[in-house]
């Protein structure tokens, strides 16, 4: 009997299983193996497999003529991830791919799916290595980033089998000529509304800030309130503005997620609070007024504390919209499946993000269990997963139709 | 030449000099060196000096009837203290029992000097332990409690030829009559008021409580504002209400000076904050309503951000008054003196909380430089610390002659 969706997002979480999660990072040996299993199971579907000069897993059903519908996620994970990010994309993919084999479709253009290598980038602080060489950029001042063991990724590569000096020969890009993306929401709205699948609009632009307050220490009995410059009564201050920043504005949210408070004894007035704040928002504009919104409120709670606030950029990455020809598409082909669908933002990147500017590109994004991910408990049901599935595999049938 | 105070002060803090501050920590051969050296320079002003059984070292001028005028402080310090904590509360009163012998008082009653063990309780988490058992409090139970390399104080004591069994032949109470203790003010109140001397008034007291918010974890993307638990949100409001209660009644401090923050990675959501309140005023009355005051605001705010918020006790010390009798002679003798002088509360622990139930106690503050305490940089400048000592001798002047 064919596995179903569902008996196959198991057997994949078999490659990398860690006692209740999954963890298959970027450039090891048990991701490899996780692609073996795969091309495997595509070669059984009649597709011509490879893993190119970049790590990615392309498979090709090369009919029809022109630029290839191409369909793609990730196979490497977070460590301790989930069963669903990345891998329900490609393995959706493939039963998208194996349905419309079994009902005749004869494509009029080629149909393939990829594995990106190192889409989570958290081995190495990459990120989304493979499509960027997919998509011919210069990767390689990335693969001498190192992991927590030292290792760069050209070594990891090289220990691999991989030539990190032809990396570049995995350039595709030019023979696709669309891009449909599945993955799990990795957030609550779609549980929340209700809705079977999402449409999704776009994926988020991003601002990361490191945010440093220093103030001066004080013994906590004997430095009256009013003669103290307390580093973290600030940084509290400025937690609330950037929360009620993120408020203010439809489809914007800011987060604080890291703080350090030092020196960090009982009866000491803290000296100095570091802070990251990670701001994202679909509209440019958004994105731009919010970040002026944080820095004139850090720069007046700084001046009304009488510390200093120093502010430093992490990252930056522009929205990118998504095609709105696919997006019709999708739409459509949900409602041919009876599937309800909303649209909403990509709050978090994908791969799609690196393909968009190139060609086409469209995302579909399934329910995720409260919202949860890059967790064991990350879930998304049988049934979501087919639906899902379908939907993707009547999107590829009026593309290549 | 006789050694002037600022002389004096340099001379004691060879012992444990680390480099710029002093290490000289409790049940260590370096502060009994210490005490060897202040021994024999109390030795040749013409007192008998002992160490007692709990490690306090006893200087008796044993002249007229009745019970003693004691002055006393402490010799230990924090790691990478200062030259003034403690020590010149003994220098001070060192030269104050000079100037007055050589100005040829002869006293109706006995005047001592102790320097109390481990005031600071810094190395065994204990703390005032020498004027503890001074006052025949049991100490027993504090003597099984280790330092950072598992040693206990019983055994320390043992190791420096001290019977932990003996401790309680320590008590000797019973024979003081009034206490006085010198000490920096560890604040920057009277550098600020630009007074010469503090009257205080007493000893604050103290709530200690570790505060836990627990939300929900979420990707920074993916969550909307409104479905977020975000327990760093709720945890900073309620640094900003801790600071306002703070600030709603004068002689109330309230200080946030510890927070951790989990997961605490740039695009998660906190799920769980833990942080420490401490809270101290010299009225009971002004302490319970600040401790009411700052639970109901976090209740209230843990609601409102839908996160749990538990409350544990870490410590409780009750307010201590000093003597209006003895304050009024430290008051006439800072007027005889010249020496400016302004009634404040000490923000601070120190041996004086321990003797105040048992005797008419006082304690009078010299400046803090810049309000710095427990650090390298401590100062009261030379013609401050002979002030100050100038009024200590006349304040024992007034009560022995």
């Amino acid at each position: 009997m064919t596995p179903t969706l569902a008996d196959d997002v198991e057997a994949a979480a078999r490659f990398g299983a860690d006692g209740g999660g999954v963890t298959r990072e970027a450039w090891t040996p048990v991701l490899l193996e996780a692609y073996e299993w795969l091309g495997g199971r595509l070669r059984a579907l009649g597709l011509d497999v490879e893993v190119d000069a970049a790590g990615n897993l392309l498979a090709r059903w090369d009919a029809g003529t022109g630029p290839a519908v191409l369909l793609g996620s990730h196979f490497d994970t977070v460590p301790g991830g989930g069963r669903y990010d990345g891998a329900l994309g490609l393995l959706a993919g493939m039963h998208a791919i194996r349905m419309l084999r079994e009902r005749g479709l004869r494509p009029a253009r080629p149909v393939w799916l990829a594995a990106f290598m190192d889409e989570e980038g958290s081995r190495f602080g990459t990120g989304m290595l493979g499509s960027r060489a997919f998509c011919g950029e210069d990767v390689s001042a990335l693969l001498e980033r190192r992991d927590r063991d030292g290792t760069t990724v050209a070594q990891a590569m090289a220990a691999l089998g991989f030539d990190p000096a032809r990396v570049a020969g995995a350039r595709a890009i030019d023979r696709v000529g669309a891009y449909l993306e599945l993955h799990i929401e990795q957030g609550p709205v779609l549980e929340q509304r209700g809705a079977d699948v999402g449409v999704v609009t776009g994926i988020v632009g991003m601002i990361g800030l490191h945010a440093t307050f220093s103030g001066r220490a004080g013994h906590a009995g004997t430095t009256p309130m009013e003669l103290r410059r307390d580093a973290l009564v600030a940084a509290a201050r400025a937690v609330v503005a950037i929360r009620e920043e993120g408020r203010r504005t439809g489809g914007l949210v800011t987060t604080v997620g890291r703080m350090a408070v030092r020196p960090g004894a009982f009866n000491v007035i803290p000296s100095e609070v570091e802070l990251t704040i990670d701001v994202r928002a679909l509209e440019a504009g958004t994105l731009k007024a919010a970040e002026a919104g944080i820095r004139a409120a850090l720069a007046e709670i700084a001046e009304q504390e009488g510390v200093a606030c120093e502010l430093r950029d992490s990252h930056r990455m522009p929205p990118q919209a998504m095609d709105a020809a696919l997006l019709a598409r999708l739409r459509e082909a949900a409602a041919a499946e009876g599937a309800s669908a909303i649209d909403l933002p990509s709050g978090a990147g994908h791969d799609a993000t690196i393909l968009a500017p190139h060609v086409p590109a469209a995302m579909l994004f399934v329910p995720s269990r409260g919202g949860i991910s890059h967790h064991p408990e990350e879930l998304t049901t049988a049934a979501q997963c087919e639906l899902g599935a379908r939907v993707l595999a009547r999107a590829v049938g009026l593309l290549a139709a």
